[in-house]
């Protein structure tokens, strides 16, 4: 049975299911003929946006939750056969300034979700949205999964021991579970309305926006990029497959590129934004990584996968997206339910 | 300055001051002149015994607090100058049972101290009490630091996280801190009225009980061994070391022995006990990670550290102690104070 074929009629269950990844999926997987709960506590300032699933709203169910909320999710948990679990603080620098959010969310909530199924759904399927940040500063380049874990910041430690519970009560108590190490994901969907939560979108909406996009140093670290539509494809593929269970898998772009290279990318597609040079603000400089882009030929080979949406085609599909929808992206109004 | 000079009134904190590590580290910081700060839980079950510092009692100060609690250990860090951060729940065990209890000490206590010191006393320096647990089942042998953090169980996980925040805080927020990865350290104080805190001590305890020693599969799996004394050397040396900081180091014993030949050597010391091989019960061989043994060079570089102490020396000790004092380690009646 292909991967999509897996889906049609399958519970899925998607947490964080109305932030950027979680919704793109949801997407997907209503064109696959899932049947598709979305758990989300649509905290502000989080991901969270039911703007993110205007089209399909009639076509999925929406919880409101927090997956910390043990006795909530051990009832949610019970009817599904795959989860993927997206839900999560994402900011490294709200990390460094509130570490215990952090750890509540992206260590206790992930006890709650995997205590949950080894209770009440031992059977249950998990893909943990893992991220390249618990690396830390590499060694090497590219990073393959054989690389140390050293996160640089309280966001990757907590996300670090997040993704080591899956592994864990996959080994142990048989609920399976893998991780995609995710680098930097890209397009429409994503949160843009404040700078928190990485740069990729905050740059999207300044180039739509005609603003200065600051670049912080020469420019000249690389990142890889995924298109969220490759990353959508590459948790199907996880969740369809017994072969990925109890382990990690880097989830990246095809091609490395600098930031200054990037931006000079994304000003051209858009036609719009400029580009200036500035110092390192001190507290981004202390946990900053250098240069990084992922191997992800372990994920390749195991499943096939392969990011086919290049960089400029993506960027414009995202430009695109923030031309006809910013105002949904911008504040809080975007919170408003869309009409059922 | 040697570093026994270093800590000639010095002001010294040790969380978990009270149990097996922590107990040994203070009477020789006593002997070293050093205003010793004991603060320990004293939850029964872990660790934790008031008779640990008979001979010393008069010479420390006690403060029974519980690490999660984030004003009394903002109080607690101002005035002292070097902070050995032993408080944990070791039991690999309980942690499958209770992850969340694991995860409040293991985890959260840890940013709980960091943050105190973060904001009340940056200048503090911090040696933490890391575990070969964090590497879990091994690739090759002997184990160095550059081996994949790789937990097989919640503890190790949760201890891996602790151990990362410290590098955090010393990398970003600069209050200095390291980590020893400790294999397997006995000696005497140690607790053995349960056996759910590693089998060295509760061995100990058998054999001296002249009870029959149940050892699981065919006792070929190799550890190393580390006498109380030579682990407490290792922090005394890492915190009087700025050579040290932001880094984890292996302490692990000089040689590798199997179950086997330890049960065997322990009963010849001892002249008492009996051995029998059993099969593994099934939640420890789920989290067990067969054999182990560190390669601790890279510490004895940097330090000049070497155990001194070898094993059928340690364990004729131990067995002496326990002879001697095995009453005040079988029941919650040891938790009483001593006489002042």
């Amino acid at each position: 049975m292909s991967h999509q074929a897996y889906y049609h009629n399958r519970r899925v269950m998607i947490t964080g299911g109305l932030g950027f990844i979680g919704s793109n999926l949801a997407h997907r997987l209503v064109e696959l003929g899932a049947d598709v709960l979305l758990v989300d506590s649509l905290i502000p300032d989080y991901g969270g946006n039911l703007y993110n699933i205007t089209g399909i709203e009639h076509q999925v169910r929406v919880n409101v939750a927090d997956v910390r909320q043990q006795s909530t999710i051990n009832y949610l948990v019970r009817h599904v056969d795959v989860i993927f679990n997206l839900a999560g603080q994402v900011s490294h620098i709200d990390s460094m300034r509130d570490p215990y959010t952090d750890l509540e969310i992206n260590c206790r909530s992930q006890l709650s979700i995997l205590e949950a199924c080894r209770r009440y759904n031992p059977t249950a399927k998990l893909v943990f949205a893992g991220t390249r940040q618990v690396y830390g500063r590499p060694d090497v380049l590219p990073v393959t999964e054989q690389h140390l874990v050293r996160p640089t910041d309280v966001n990757g430690i907590n996300k670090a021991a997040g993704e080591y519970y899956h592994l864990v009560y996959n080994n142990v108590f048989g609920v399976r579970a893998c991780s995609l190490r995710l680098t930097n994901v890209y397009g429409p969907r994503q949160l843009v309305k404040h700078n928190r939560q990485g740069f990729i979108g905050w740059f999207m909406r300044l180039a739509v926006e005609d603003q200065e996009i600051q670049v912080y140093g020469d420019g000249s670290q690389l990142r890889d990029f995924v298109y969220v539509d490759d990353a959508a494809e590459a948790f199907l593929m996880a969740g369809a497959s017994d072969e990925c269970n109890g382990e990690v898998f880097n989830v990246g772009g095809s091609q490395a590129i600098s930031h200054r290279d990037l931006v000079g990318l994304l000003i051209d597609v858009a036609g719009t934004g400029r580009v200036r040079y500035v110092e390192w603000p001190p507290d981004k400089k202390a946990i900053d990584i250098g240069s990084f882009y992922a191997d992800s030929s372990k994920f390749r080979a195991r499943t096939g996968w392969q990011p086919r949406v290049g960089l400029r085609e993506g960027i414009a599909r995202t430009v695109a997206f923030y031309r006809a929808h910013l105002a949904h992206y911008l504040d809080t109004d975007a919170m408003e339910p869309p009409s059922r």
